[in-house]
């Protein structure tokens, strides 16, 4: 007899850790997400975890999400049960009971914010993401590649107002829930992209909060024994050192919802001499070294305490920190051409053709 | 045995013109309201109009109307069935068919939207709206006054994106619908304040269809026999002709999804060497001469062509135009404290208290 995967507090630290590192400085605050996710195993016990070729064909799946800007959310901690009207009102849309809860993205607070409600409406919770990472705007889903739309979707807010959107597209979606979400305080709960289960395992990607918990125990893990937990990091992902330094220079707005601008690290070690910027909206999107960019978006660059091995959010730079700067291939399917027309850098404003981070940091010492 | 009231196209010019004088210069153009009323009558025929009286107390009745920038629905003429689609997103969430159609406003576009679904839909139109003139925010209707909730709340564009809205109140309606009617291009169709039979006989204003079919016939018969139609359209209302002139300035601007400006009119005949000037958003607010004030909303202020007897919306005045103004007492409920502080002067930004037309102009010659 097999035991369920669960999803306890023991995990949480763990999980945290990993999904700050998928979530390339985005997807909200970690801790106000770890916070939540606590609460609610405490309150209701373990949640259970699935992978995506154990669902029915026809269940029915449905993200739980947060939308808005990460910086406006550290204000205002959600109050509680706006997760639950979210997927209520899209369960009465859809007029039939959700069967599992997934994740639309495997970073930051929205990687808690599913088991918060897988643990709150007693459902399971599937073990997979529709980004692989974190990403800024609803379209940018691997179902999206698959034809599937986000809609209906459902939002609510701390007030009690919920709004149920039927778009034609995805960018639609994205655009009507975006002033939605600002009306109601700059961030709503949101209830997203339903899915049969045979949709999930085409369209999602499988494992990626098993990742995150390796990756978090592999930094916890270098912790303990005193080793550099970002080389742990590293080499629990397959990713690339690709800077350390300190941070000189913090810029950050919140323009249309979305918490934008750019931080500069000054090398130290190898890298003295050298400068790094990453530019960021929510998410960081490239960086560019002594004028070469290194690393662009859809691939992940997560910056890093040197010290701690945790991962910081845009919203947590500050000057003077010590940091190391990781980039890591993104999921294949962001580099199709149907892939980075959603999600390369042409969409965020920059005039470069997308290159993986192997090939523009291969030879760079 | 009596014969059915109903709405035939033979009524449609009189209606349109009507509504446009208890429009105010708001509600969006007569003309397209018009077009698209006469072309539902021709391919559905005459629609059924019953009093409010006549309704069985468990009736469902739901508004039918446009929401967004008059300005910009003149460049944009409606598709066909996004009405349609309001209607039926509504009538989902509601889990029951809408019995019967009601009007928001019986101001110019919005007074013929409720003729458009109730012929496209085949449903009795029923003898009423809620403001008893044109309004230019979803809150400022007796049913708020009354206590009634305008969601759950329906709004489809001409791309076919819909959103369904359950609010906390009234003003967190308007809120939540304004920023999304600016997504769907800057007007969208909405579908809203469902009510019982009950609450209809109780929160609704009886007879303003009726009332603009009276005004209208006034301007046409004195039309007819070349007499004044401005004095035809005052007698027919109890109005006050406050002012004759011709317009020497017009300044306009359309801020957050509002019309908003101001008419200034140069005093002929009695009142040479006058000036009256009139601030609008969408509808006319406030109209000041000589630096008194002689108008404020919730009393209606309309601007009407001298030749023609035309009332004039906000986005045709026109520098040169000769026009008369006309002031007409609103509805009594408005006249009453919580009436006052849903749309008095204050609430739109004017530092003064509401006085009556009927006084402002007493003794004034």
């Amino acid at each position: 007899m097999t035991v369920a995967r669960q999803v306890t507090t023991d995990q949480l630290n763990a999980l945290t850790l990993g999904a700050s590192f998928l979530g390339t400085g985005g997807g909200g605050d970690p801790y106000i997400g770890y916070l939540m996710a606590r609460q609610a195993l405490d309150a209701r016990g373990p949640v259970t975890v699935v992978e995506p070729e154990e669902l029915a064909d026809d269940a029915l799946c449905v993200m739980s999400a947060v939308m808005g800007a990460p910086t406006v959310l550290v204000e205002k901690l959600p109050g509680g049960n706006e997760q639950g009207a979210a997927l209520d009102a899209l369960a009465r849309r859809l007029g039939r009971p959700v069967t599992h809860i997934i994740s639309a993205e495997v970073g930051g607070l929205n990687s808690m914010m599913p088991i918060v409600a897988a643990a709150m409406t007693g459902l399971p919770l599937v073990d997979c993401d529709a980004m692989g990472r974190a990403f800024p705007e609803i379209q940018m889903s691997t179902p999206t590649l698959h034809g599937i739309k986000a809609t209906p979707m459902a939002m609510a807010d701390d007030k009690g107002n919920s709004v149920v959107l039927d778009a034609v597209d995805n960018h639609w979606t994205e655009r009507i829930a975006r002033s939605v979400a600002i009306d109601m305080g700059a961030a709503a709960f949101i209830a997203l992209y339903p899915q049969t289960g045979a949709e999930v395992k085409r369209a999602m990607i499988p494992g990626t909060l098993a990742l995150a918990e390796r990756i978090g125990n592999a930094i916890l893990e270098a912790r303990a024994v005193k080793s550099d937990p970002i080389e742990a990091a590293v080499t629990a992902t397959g990713g690339l050192r690709l800077f350390d330094g300190k941070i000189v220079d913090v810029e950050r707005r919140t323009v249309e919802g979305f918490a934008r601008g750019a931080v500069t690290v000054e090398g130290i070690g190898d890298r003295k001499g050298s400068r790094l910027q990453i530019q960021f909206q929510n998410e960081n999107l490239i960086a560019i070294s002594d004028g070469s960019v290194i690393a662009t978006v859809p691939d992940l660059i997560t910056v890093i305490e040197a010290d701690t091995g945790r991962p910081v959010t845009t919203e947590e730079l500050r000057y003077g920190h010590r940091v190391a700067v990781v980039g890591l291939p993104c999921d294949p399917q962001w580099r199709t051409d149907s892939g980075l027309a959603l999600v390369g850098p042409r969409y965020f404003g920059y005039d470069i053709d997308y290159r993986p981070v192997e090939s523009l940091n291969r030879g760079r010492s």
